[in-house]
């Protein structure tokens, strides 16, 4: 029979990065195009020990159904490290565990946006959530960044032109694809602007554990007097993504929604995710586990960055992360970008993600491509920075 | 500030079941209001040799980012399995693995449904399932069971009042909450009339394993010449809920448009609970820990059965299920169904599920409740009947 689809997924087609992943798989091929932690960075005998602690102790609790908030004693140790970081307040917010923070995407878009609803995003942004966003027939709106994050003038000009909008999303530090972090004045004016129009800001924070140069910047949330922020955080990338463990903090009431949105997705999520997370953070050193992953990212961001230096055409700007998993490349002006991308996977065998992947829609013109320094291995590294760097001389000369 | 919640999450809001739920947490109240497997049929020793074996042989496999369509072992397994059972073609279907049965529900009608498209289901059905429909604004319209399954005349009426119809949802083994299986005559029925209005088939089988009594019947999906069948399966009731694995077989255009929705849900399955499945099913005698589940069951069954023709007035009707966890009592027409479901909670301390929770409004009529047997003792089992005999003797004689 021919099937009718919802319009909710006639937008969400296999698009021009597939082109590019689908290289990855060739052994030969240097990808720098992943998102993915180190493996190196898995600290895979404590996992263990936590492991079989688990089920020898709790056999029960992690095989039969939880409750969908999720499994009590993580929330509680949240809760816990949250407030002491400004980002839980125990008399108006509540926390539910989610699978993984795309699902805090998902759910909060589900909760709060019906078909139409303007929500707002940078300009790039990372394609999970705005495919997420897209799924559920919001009006997506990008708003271009400057070196300090979303720009302000733009923001409110979209802001006055979409009087139905919903949602800021952000992601602050080390944003996913550019590596920048919004800086703290940046982040009062956005606030500011977000009070005004009386809208929410989600709050997208995979990375800020990560910081490996500068200082931390405030979030939005421990600045948010008025309850309109939703922080999304996750385990992803600080203990392990296989494990799908996220989690959100909002409002009472807009939790109280997202609740109810989860349990008909996925009832709750993988118990032995959420008891992972909570043994390790309470069984082991966390913080010493962050300050040897920050090292991991700190050197191989460092490697990246100095191969860019000595082997790049000097007409390729790039961002200089101060923490996560990403940098950012920018042709001069006018250059065929997705061309320049395709050139390196076919002929230089080194995948990196063409940027208007970032866009709202694939057809907005960027110049910029995303490279991932977490995954590749140092000698990769090496390797395909020399490869691009080649590309990019015979481009735009020395 | 106030909040403005999405058209979607309007209707889904806390439901009179939360009432009676609320008082399971008394320790003095015994509950048939849960779904959950006997905590005696979980294989925790061979569980956690499966569980060692992952960590030491596959830990960055666990760890890792997995892809979306789900763990290949796992599905290639599954889809040799059910092409045994036919409910798998090679050639036409694929195999999506995902975070238990619940998300089949909701990406089969994310991808299929757009706001308004009316979606069938029998009356009662599963409540996690209605509500999920509800959550993407299908039109849902619950049509009557007779003892063979959904009365196939009144099905032709609402196809024909409904012609926007996508999808009709059936639960054709042990029913949530009725207990009933249709007949395969009725399942035939029901197919040529889903050729005729040319609609999909949602098939939900989440316990067509536990059949401790009669004989299998053809799944729809085995008799789906046409592509129309989309069979959702799930190791909650065989293995453990708490890892959350389900999974969908169905056309391999269908499974695509879930891969996209999926990716946007929750990225992917975690990993553990899927190698978990694998490692279980390939290391351990699945086949034996079936019977021994099915054996289980079989006795609580029983137990609740001849508990109930021996304490209930002979007023109430009830099923008698040929597997699953549970069974539906019927109280004489007219008579105040969640009046009695109070009773029985405030006063004789036992808890059933009313049965206006499973239909598509709250307010249609029922005179059912739910009994669940597979997760009180034998000795809750054997007090609870006797209690609510009690009651029922009280309210309609013996």
């Amino acid at each position: 029979m021919n099937y009718v689809f919802s319009d909710r997924v006639a937008g969400l087609q296999a698009s021009a990065i597939r082109e590019i992943l689908k290289f990855t798989s060739d052994p030969e091929v240097i990808s720098f195009a992943a998102g993915n932690p180190a493996p190196e960075a898995f600290p895979v005998e404590r996992i263990r020990k936590c492991s079989d602690a688990i089920i020898a102790e709790e056999p029960i609790t992690m095989l039969q159904y939880g409750i969908t908030e999720g499994y009590t004693p993580l929330r509680d140790l949240l809760k816990a490290r949250m407030a002491k970081l400004d980002r839980f307040r125990a008399d108006t917010d509540e926390l539910i565990i989610t699978s993984g923070a795309q699902q805090v995407m998902e759910l909060a878009c589900k909760s709060l946006c019906s078909a139409g609803d303007t929500l707002i995003c940078e300009a790039p942004s990372f394609i999970g959530s705005l495919n997420a966003f897209k799924s559920y027939n919001a009006d997506l709106v990008g708003v271009p960044m400057d070196a300090d994050g979303m720009d302000p003038a733009l923001l409110e000009d979209t802001l006055r032109t979409h009087p139905n909008t919903k949602l800021i999303y952000l992601i602050p530090n080390f944003q996913n694809p550019t590596g920048q972090t919004t800086t703290l004045a940046r982040r009062k004016e956005l606030y500011a602007l977000a009070q005004k129009y009386n809208v929410l800001i989600l709050e997208d924070d995979p990375y800020g554990d990560l910081r490996f140069a500068g200082e931390d910047v405030a979030s939005f949330k421990s600045m948010d007097t008025d309850g309109r922020v939703i922080y999304a955080g996750t385990f992803s990338k600080v203990l392990s993504p296989g494990i799908r463990v996220g989690y959100a903090i909002a409002p009472k009431e807009i939790i109280s929604k997202m609740v109810v949105c989860k349990q008909v997705s996925d009832v709750h999520t993988s118990n032995y995710g959420q008891m992972l997370a909570y043994r390790f953070l309470t069984g082991t050193d966390f913080d010493a586990h962050l300050a040897g992953l920050r090292q991991i990212y700190k050197q191989k961001a460092e490697r990246m960055i100095h191969g860019i230096e000595s082997c790049f055409s000097s007409a390729v700007a790039f961002t200089r992360p101060q923490g996560g998993l990403f940098l950012w490349c920018t042709l001069p002006e006018g250059n065929d970008m997705p061309g320049f991308c395709k050139r390196a996977v076919a002929d230089y065998k080194v995948a990196v993600v063409p940027g208007n992947a970032f866009m709202v829609a694939e057809s907005d013109v960027t110049y910029s491509f995303r490279l991932n320094y977490s995954t590749p291995t140092d000698d990769a590294i090496d390797k395909g920075i020399t490869m691009l760097g080649s590309l990019t001389k015979d481009m735009f000369g020395c």
